[in-house]
């Protein structure tokens, strides 16, 4: 029972410092506000305004303090606090900018840098109240009686051995054999293709993407000068013919793609085209990169190239960012143990010890049933969401490619060969972001496709501001507007 | 009081939990290994196991849920839980190798790799109690309280604005004007500069560094292709002569450089060596790159580079894993507003979102007046530190090259000319991690030199190790042991 109240005491104790600590805080800002206290200006002392305002000196000290973190005023070493020269500084982002060319890095930034009002159903992951926001928030309290290494330290080279252990298993549930020594924690997912690129690729060199792809391979690439060659993609995977064309022409060192669940088409290869497609690589030495990060969102497990070909020429990537956290990075490279330690090497340099802190909290979150409950809970109401919008779509005369099987991408065509990346810069201007289809496209054959996040669908004024974007477009749209 | 008592038991609760699951767990494993449940068998239902182990339906699914995530079993959807037929994987990490050539990344290695038992005086940071171990809890409890957003979304791709605002406060302080706009987030100090490098550098470009510097250094820009030329570092900064000839030769596009507290000398930038250093950068159009991760470790602030010159062609960068954790990952990035653009597209299409949460946990330590005590206290600490350790290698005959001004590193010059290398082996054997002189130097001549962390050095035994060391490398050394 004492530990009990003592808590609440504890608890009481901080509330009744802050209000004292926000008072000083509050006349010291009116101070300045009103000019009493001019720019340059010393500060009360310590003990005088103590004494004055009837609190104690730490009281003071922790308002100076406070203050000077936020910039109203300075401490000086052996001196005291002074009233800040500078005028005060900007808090606000940059806000997204109408005027961007719609290149690979456009859905990004806009995405990124949106308000929270504004509406997205261009970005490419889960509204908040998707996500398992308690388990996180007793993850974060546990964490807090972490030892204190794990609050401290550096992690290991490969990253948290528990968590490459639970990963392994994981792996070996979707048919891809990786010993925890062949899985490297990375700091996200993107941060794990970049590895990889920068393990196997010379500037210059030639990287195969599916044609339409997510639009930061393109991006990524760029950064690394590869060449990128694009094959179309189909249902069901590339264009085998095309693929095999390309391997020909432009022996290209790497081939990046998901195997499942493809972003922006929702497609699954199928086991036909992954085998053909890992019979091609081997032939002219391709190594394949699949990018695994939207498993858990799969209602069953389709193949995977990392697990028919068994890690030899193929890197599987992974990240928690789409199913647990964006906030909290944390990803994964597996791939065969030659591989493994040059990628360790190149991540010591680059990264150097990796986010500890935050593989901890991913272990935290998958060790117990828990997270198997929320993916399958997240799995039905993808299905539902999807169903939904895309009736609205239908209603506008927008059509998905192909049905998904899961996830939460619709890659749609527009009706009338409409421009996507015109209707997207009326949308953004409405405070809409959407994701127009040549972002995806190397080729520019997706002028006239759309990618629709489902999750991020649900608002009806999305699909208000699509219409009157399609009928300035100049299309062909139905009359009514997609309201239930 | 009702309150506080439903805490109480709400933790009781969980606790109770707890023991009969791990009863389950225990059972099931107990039966895999007596192979009464041999592999790929059928697990038992879980009604059944609840009603012969009197305990709920619930508990045994948590069970099983945890046994698969350790891996112990397998989860079939929609049939079922099987005892797994694969061997159980090794969880232990990679061992430190002791046959590993000393090149730039050996430091780094065997420092992270090395198990807690080590000792570890190579290393480049604190010992875990030196560093704000409760601060973090209580900011770690704070952060499970936090919007739903700070927990699950993206951050921006500057990275969180009211961080930004309190780093642009910090850097006035020591006299660089940095609006917010001007500096993005990153998730470490060395992705900071790699991101800077990726920015700035083509392949083949050259890029200065001092000699000795930073060992990472080398290793970053070896994965940057990019050629790197040394200058020799003198007590007040780069020898300006062979600079200057240098820049003539090699035409450089950046130089890397610590102002600061220089790792691994501990000297200090003087403020002519720094005037006629930006002096030539301007002549040349060179750029420089100022890490400036030991700040905070500085008796009093020197002149910055960036100060000095305004950001024109200096890009800082900074981070808190020297004196808040090494685990929350957070650095920073400084520049002129032209630049910052450019740097943000590329982090967006190299990491994406960045380390939200993590950038959170940096904000809520730094915005009070606790942090500026717990580095006052550090500098205190380090001092002390830096004496004790001074005396204990003066005994064996090894003396610093010069006395640094603060931080945690001692430059020192071994008894005799003996080769470092060999006696950082040799320690490595007894699980001592050293870090030998050339693995900071690019042209080799830094053989007989080593770099103690004074923060690292507090345990006895490192000094009769290193004494042994230096005895079978044949050198002379004096007789006592160096213990109090």
């Amino acid at each position: 029972m004492m530990e009990a109240v003592q808590v609440k005491n504890a608890g009481e104790a901080e509330a009744v410092v802050d209000t004292l600590v926000g008072r000083v805080m509050a006349t010291i800002r009116q101070r300045i506000s009103g000019r009493t206290l001019a720019p340059g200006a010393k500060l009360p002392s310590i003990r005088g305004l103590a004494e004055s305002m009837g609190v104690s000196k730490s009281t003071v000290v922790e308002a100076y303090e406070r203050l000077a973190a936020e910039g109203a005023i300075q401490a000086r070493r052996g001196s005291g606090f002074y009233v800040r020269r500078l005028p005060p500084l900007c808090l606000a982002d940059v806000a997204p900018r109408l005027d961007r060319a719609v290149d690979p890095l456009w859905i990004s930034r806009q995405s990124l840098d949106a308000g929270a009002d504004s509406l997205r159903p261009g970005c490419g992951w889960l509204p908040p109240d998707w996500l398992p926001e308690a388990a996180i928030r007793k993850a974060l309290r546990r964490l807090g009686r972490a030892d204190a290494a794990t609050l401290v330290e550096y992690g290991t080279p490969l990253g948290l051995p528990a968590l490459r252990h639970l990963l392994a298993h994981r792996l070996a549930e979707r048919g891809v054999e990786a010993a925890p020594e062949q899985i490297v924690l990375t700091e996200s997912g993107t941060q794990a293709i970049d590895l990889v690129c920068r393990f196997m690729l010379e500037p210059g060199d030639t990287v195969l993407v599916d044609d339409p792809c997510y639009f930061n391979f393109n991006a990524l690439l760029r950064a690394h000068r590869a060449k990128i060659v694009s094959v179309p993609y189909t249902p069901s995977g590339p264009d085998l013919a095309l693929f095999a064309q390309a391997l020909t022409e432009h022996r290209p060192r790497l081939y990046v793609t998901n195997s499942a669940l493809h972003n922006p088409t929702g497609a699954t290869l199928s086991a036909a085209t992954a085998h053909r497609l890992l019979k091609l690589a081997e032939q002219s030495g391709l190594t394949i990169v699949e990018d695994d990060i939207f498993s858990d969102l799969e209602p069953e497990f389709a193949p995977r190239l990392a697990g028919l070909d068994g890690l030899e020429r193929v890197i599987q990537i992974g990240s928690f960012s789409k199913t647990l956290s964006a906030s909290v990075r944390c990803g994964y490279i597996a791939a065969k143990p030659d591989w493994i330690e040059g990628l360790t090497d190149l991540k010591v340099a680059l990264s150097f010890g990796g986010g500890r802190l935050a593989a901890e909290l991913v272990l935290d979150l998958l060790k117990d049933g828990s997270y198997r409950r929320h993916v399958e809970a997240l799995r039905q109401r993808l299905g539902r969401a999807m169903a939904e919008t895309r009736g609205r779509l239908a209603a506008l005369g927008i059509e998905p490619w192909l049905t998904p099987r899961g996830g939460m991408f619709l890659w749609c065509r527009l009706p009338g060969e409409l421009d996507g990346a015109q209707i997207a810069r009326h949308a953004l201007a409405e405070g809409i972001v959407l994701a127009p289809g040549n972002a995806f496209s190397l080729s520019g054959t997706a002028r006239s496709f759309m990618r629709f996040n489902v999750a991020q669908a649900a608002d009806p004024r999305i699909f208000r501001v699509l219409q009157k974007g399609l009928q300035r477009a100049g299309g062909h749209v139905m009359e009514s507007p997609a309201e239930q």
